[in-house]
């Protein structure tokens, strides 16, 4: 997805945002929204937003020397997340359809954003989004594609949401390779991340090579580029990989809750919809 | 009031929506919003938000070639103002403290601000308005410091809003100069926009001599700060001139909605809150 007009003052909450995470010096703040509007010039709106992202977390790294501003707030989320585990898998065992309910409960998850300007409560967000319609539901492509597969890459966003991934990882009866960001970047899902998660004890975890809040393949590594194109099946989750990969010429199915207008409108759909869109299936390659 | 981090990326979303007003041309706007975010380095916080928004509208004037994007919204708003003017001024003569009640309608009319991120219905919002409580209220300075005085310095604040001002200087019983922005900015009213608001049948019409959308004395004509520092009394409407004079050494009564979350917390208040706060009340001068 290109970067929208919307996005430019975008950048600059978002920086503010995790500018005031990192540090309660104003100065600092002063100075990193000093750099990311003065950087606004140079970024050509047919980059994706999560490569403006990515400067931006450089940015507040050099500015505050703050690697992990989210730190705490991620092993927090994970925690909560870890502690409706048992519910969730009661709620997969009693349903009619147990893959069709993980599928929901791994979007559901995706309300854990600080990539985005709301606010959220896992408890609550979560359990009204298990009963929301689909405003694009591509589920039947997603099980023909996962019955023919002889195994998934599934794309992680959000640690904390890494959780409710586990819980479709294990309905999808397929070996999973479950893909982390290199170097923490907002609150995205690192290695780390996803073993406090018990990804591990589900999935081998790769990291997609790049610091971007988003897989922009020409940010990731030649490895995971490879891996990517030759993948039976791609599970991609939340908004900033949707912006990096929704013109790949490849097949990836997107599981995402549309938490920013700009993406909403890209995907034709209200703020807030809850997505399970394919794009290319049934093209080659996969 | 000094301009606050929040204020930073705002000032991006205000470059952004006066930018489509103006024209439909993206690069145009994206042209604005590189300047607009190059100019955030050397912009301090010490100064007050509406110098920066001084500095916007010379740029999109600049780059658009625009010099009124909101001519007709003003327009408009105007003749919507206008159409309710008989129905207000029934309300005042129907009601038990008629000066009271035309502060309220000032107030409510302060509802109409393009220089804030809020969309807003002026008939439906008026009467909400007209029925809500307080948060300051300094109604009994108000009507201490008018009896005392034998004229009135009333500080404009948007086009539109200027109806509900007439409705407001018809129950003071004073002389009264209306002070409006020397050229257009967004849709701050102007010479022309207050005489076809009917203010020249109840007061002088001076300007400010300033192009920022706030009384930022610093930026006005030296004509106008002696008119200024001489007034018996000054009725400052609106979140601009909250900006420009809140900290200045004199009487002034403020009349504002609350539409930002930055000049409600200034204020001590809440956002959407109603607002007559009187400062340096008895102080010389004035």
């Amino acid at each position: 997805m290109k970067t929208y007009l919307d996005c430019l003052p975008c950048f600059m909450n978002q920086a503010l945002r995790v500018g005031r995470i990192a540090t309660t010096d104003e100065k600092k703040i002063k100075e990193l929204l000093d750099s990311v509007g003065a950087m606004i010039k140079d970024f050509s709106l047919d980059n994706t937003p999560p490569e403006m992202g990515n400067i931006i977390y450089q940015k507040i790294r050099e500015i505050t020397g703050v690697n992990d501003p989210y730190k705490k707030i991620k092993e927090a989320n994970i925690n909560e997340a870890l502690s409706l585990y048992p519910k969730l898998k009661e709620i997969v065992r009693k349903s009619e359809n147990s893959l069709l309910t993980a599928v929901r409960i791994a979007i559901a998850g995706n309300i854990i954003d600080f990539g985005v300007n709301k606010k959220f409560n896992i408890a609550n967000h979560f359990l009204e989004i298990l009963e929301q319609d689909f405003a694009i539901m591509d589920f039947d492509k997603f099980v023909e594609q996962l019955e023919k597969a002889n195994s998934v890459l599934y794309l992680g966003d959000n640690a904390g949401e890494s959780v409710f991934d586990k819980i479709l990882i294990e309905e999808l009866g397929k070996p999973v390779t479950y893909v982390v960001r290199d170097i923490p970047v907002i609150n995205d899902v690192t290695e780390k991340d996803a073993i406090d998660s018990g990804i591990d004890e589900v999935a081998e975890i790769i990291s997609s090579g790049t610091s971007a809040p988003g897989t922009i393949l020409s940010l990731c590594s030649d490895d995971f580029s490879e891996i990517f194109y030759n993948a039976d099946m791609i599970i991609s989750k939340g908004q900033g990989n949707y912006e990096g990969l929704s013109d790949v010429m490849r097949s990836v199915f997107f599981l995402l809750i549309t938490k920013c207008p700009v993406i909403a409108n890209d995907l034709n759909v209200k703020e807030d919809d809850i997505v399970l869109k394919a794009i290319n299936f049934g093209s080659s390659p996969n």
